[in-house]
């Protein structure tokens, strides 16, 4: 009997309702460098375009019941200021490192048109985009280094020093499996507010793209990117953007990075 | 054994921090007019006044490890501000219409100073003191009323009409029990942003103010109060302004409401 309520409730509220938006602009974005866990703040652009967002969810009439986002500062800047824009700043809000973005290793505070310089574009694009293979260690010493930040205290495991998408997506899934898709199967609107790579991650769970495919995927930035799902949280459909124009001029822009 | 181990956590963690901040001043306090559940903005000057806010926590090396804050917009603007300042926007965030604002029933929209002419300075103190005399009861068909407030749906017990400050504190209480008084005894330290009224009902508990004596407490917009707390979570002394000039100044301004 329970159980037949459970699916009822179900049926009743599938399609579930996922959105995803990844951060704007930040100043390192603006600056072309590598950036991973290192906490950036959002540029004023960033700002502008997060803003654009949350006009975009009201004018959809997409109204999220909660908001996840990462532990970095310009994710959580980007989810204010979209919400404050789309009048849900009062929903409740849950973080977790588990949706940062990649860390990027040693690679973490470098230019990335002098990385690709330096080390060609074969193995640029093996760091940015092959699914297992991480860029080299960061060693702990550096500035660029999250061991010592007061964020990560008690997280279970231990902080990454680098990683690989394949090892975001291993992070990632328990979080969603936990957290998120609880919510999103209990009827809730859910609003994730995240990076370019743990979204990457996402999008290739919920749509299940494969490893080599994945690499062409490029998520645009402050466009929010939307999912129906099923009763299996499976994709319905692809993610929809709600600007598709500036999201394929977006996605060419992230695509088109380093060359610059 | 258990309890042994409880009470000896307790030892090494006493004296608890709390840390109170009433949000600045918002587009309604800069017009004079009675605010209430209403969900006014902030001001520019109260921006910076969030700002400031968060800098005194950071010169005073004060680390909030969780934020509570209201529903209202206000609150969280003024807390998503000064952890932005301080930074610390990665922590942990819990959101209650406990700690609203007091509910100013039919004097939601009014002007200060004409309420103080139409109905005189007794009756005009008496609403605004007084800690058991409430506001007439708003209607609900006033465009100031909140019945049909999304953020309230699901709310356990009915959507107030008006509030007296007894009443802040009684709903008020059972969320200090239930949510904040856990967090302090394990040792976090804990931001509550939220407003005049509800912080005032928190001081009176927390120094244990006789119901004619709250009337004399004003509370300063903007200025983090720190309390240090015993392990039955009673304040070991006064709360302690971290910019006690501006605070005296701030609290003499909210004195002389409804004067200008």
């Amino acid at each position: 009997m329970a159980r037949r309520t459970v699916a009822i409730m179900g049926l009743m509220t599938a399609p579930h309702t996922l959105i995803l938006l990844r951060h704007g602009q930040s100043e390192w974005n603006e600056l072309n460098l590598f950036t991973g866990w290192v906490d950036v703040r959002l540029s004023e652009q960033g700002k502008a375009e997060a803003k654009r967002g949350g006009e975009l969810l009201a004018e959809a009439g997409l109204h999220p019941d909660i908001l996840y986002t990462s532990v970095l500062s310009r994710a959580i800047q980007t989810a204010d200021i979209a919400l404050d824009s789309a009048d849900r700043l009062w929903i409740p809000v849950k973080r977790s490192w588990r949706l940062n973005e990649r860390h990027y290793g040693a690679l973490q505070g470098k230019d990335k048109a002098q990385t690709l310089a330096e080390f060609g574009q074969e193995q640029f694009m093996l760091w940015r985009r092959s699914f297992d293979v991480p860029p080299p260690l960061l060693d702990d010493d550096s500035e660029w280094s999250q061991v010592n930040d007061p964020r990560y205290v008690g997280i279970d495991g231990e902080i990454p020093r680098t990683e690989s998408l394949s090892l975001v997506i291993d992070r990632l899934l328990p979080y969603w499996e936990s957290d998120i898709a609880p919510d999103l199967l209990s009827g809730k609107t859910v609003l994730v507010t995240a990076h370019g790579n743990s979204l990457r991650g996402l999008v290739k769970h919920l749509e299940g793209i494969s490893d080599a495919d994945i690499a062409e995927l490029n998520i645009p930035t402050g466009i929010p990117l939307v999912y129906k799902l099923d009763d299996e949280l499976n994709a319905l459909g692809p993610g929809e953007y709600l600007d598709p124009d500036a999201a394929a001029a977006g996605a060419a822009a992230v695509a088109a990075q380093g060359a610059k």
